[in-house]
């Protein structure tokens, strides 16, 4: 199957409406006619997903009805909830340690250009970027192979966690990029079951962060999924996360403000 | 509203379809004239909600049309899968205690009557005794009352925890009652934000535990739904459980095997 590139349009429902989007990221076209959210093509892949592929061919083609130009800020997380997310520092692992995975709650994602709002700064925001991927269903015992064969989609995510506090509250809620895609959008930029690129984040319009997302990960996406799965299945629409830098949001700038006063 | 009884069936989807079930736990009645699932309710309870209160007073005065007897082996979890399954021992704490929550994964519950599958004994299989409820939507920041006025549902959880594991691979896949109650179906037993009954667990027809779900929970649920909430939005069809008794299901037996012999 060819790639493609899919987004969730913010319609005011809790799950959005899906849409396919160009690879140049410029247009965008309303899947309704096949499926109504990404929840439902994840559920049921091998017979939805070929329906979506031939349409995103269409799409790229210039040859879809009523196209639309694509706006991020329309966009809700392509998954807005999940029944799994689950995430770790893969920069702080070694290649032979167990992965460090945290579960986090999927009930609530941020759209990518939401704002993110928190009730004090004083509980220390971080953010951190990271690469996540979406799986189909996976099951237990699967070996990283059997694992990276569910793997759907791959996402940019934000999360934010907050330094000063412990546990689950350290958590807030994830932002995730405005288009999740399939691995081979990605070219020969996806192999050995990691993203072979840059992973750029910027803060307030200056690069904060630029780290190799496949050098620097240590345990790759099918030996993280297949960590997971080891006592239990893995349904369709979990995401599973890897992150990168965690840039401090808050703190430093305040340190700076009271260094030039 | 008076209070219902709700039930999810197994018809081979994902979510399965909602059902009504009478007071006695006698009779249902399949809900599709109104909604397919539990999660399309939770996500605009007060709209359907008061719908399905009506068709459960049909059904106990026994007034439906197509009334079948109730089977739990039919039945899958009540919430099949939820964006958040948070869960914490309550009898480990003291009322004076930040909870300590830990978030699972939500992607796959086992129905009440489903077998637990799991590879190895070894891992040190103990299961958990719970009460769960399932939320509407909580703000960020909410009180403890704010909290109360969104609990929605009340469940029994099933927990399985692998002593052996350490990380999420502790937690295996978790089990729901069949019938997920609103609180005013517990009547006084349901007050100060606790269940006021004895929580009998046995393993193989054994009486295994039986704690007082209310007297021996240190943190009622309001507060560990606002602790929740402290930092980030709880979405409708959130489960937070309370663990009570864990019981080992496998290494004792094989001690007394040992013993034995």
């Amino acid at each position: 199957m060819a790639g493609m590139k899919l987004a969730t349009l913010n319609d005011g429902s809790r799950d959005g409406q899906l849409a396919v989007v160009s690879r140049d990221l410029k247009t965008a076209h309303i899947a309704d006619g096949i499926v109504p959210t990404l929840q439902a093509v994840l559920d049921d892949w091998a017979f939805i997903a070929p329906q979506l592929a031939s349409l995103y061919e269409e799409l790229n083609a210039g040859r879809t009805r009523r196209p639309f130009d694509f706006d991020p800020a329309r966009c809700m997380a392509p998954l807005p909830r999940a029944g799994q997310w689950v995430d770790g520092p893969v920069q702080a692992q070694r290649a032979d340690e167990e992965p460090q995975m945290v579960q986090g709650a999927g009930d609530d994602f941020l759209g990518p250009m939401e704002d993110i709002v928190l009730a004090h700064e004083e509980w220390g925001i971080d953010f951190e970027t990271g690469i996540a991927v979406i799986t189909g269903d996976v099951k237990m015992g699967a070996t990283p192979d059997e694992a990276n064969g569910q793997i759907r989609l791959l996402m940019l995510s934000n999360g934010v966690a907050l330094r000063k506090l412990t546990g689950l509250q350290a958590k807030a809620a994830a932002g995730f990029s405005p288009v999740a895609v399939t691995p081979d959008e990605l070219g020969d930029s996806w192999r050995g079951g990691k993203v072979h690129l840059p992973l750029r984040s910027t803060w307030n319009g200056r690069l904060a962060g630029q780290p190799d997302a496949g050098a620097d990960m240590a345990v790759n996406f099918p030996r993280l999924i297949a960590h997971l799965c080891k006592t239990r299945k893995v349904r369709a629409g979990s995401i599973v996360g890897a992150g990168y830098t965690s840039i401090a949001a808050s703190a430093p700038r305040k340190q700076a403000n009271t260094a030039s006063r």
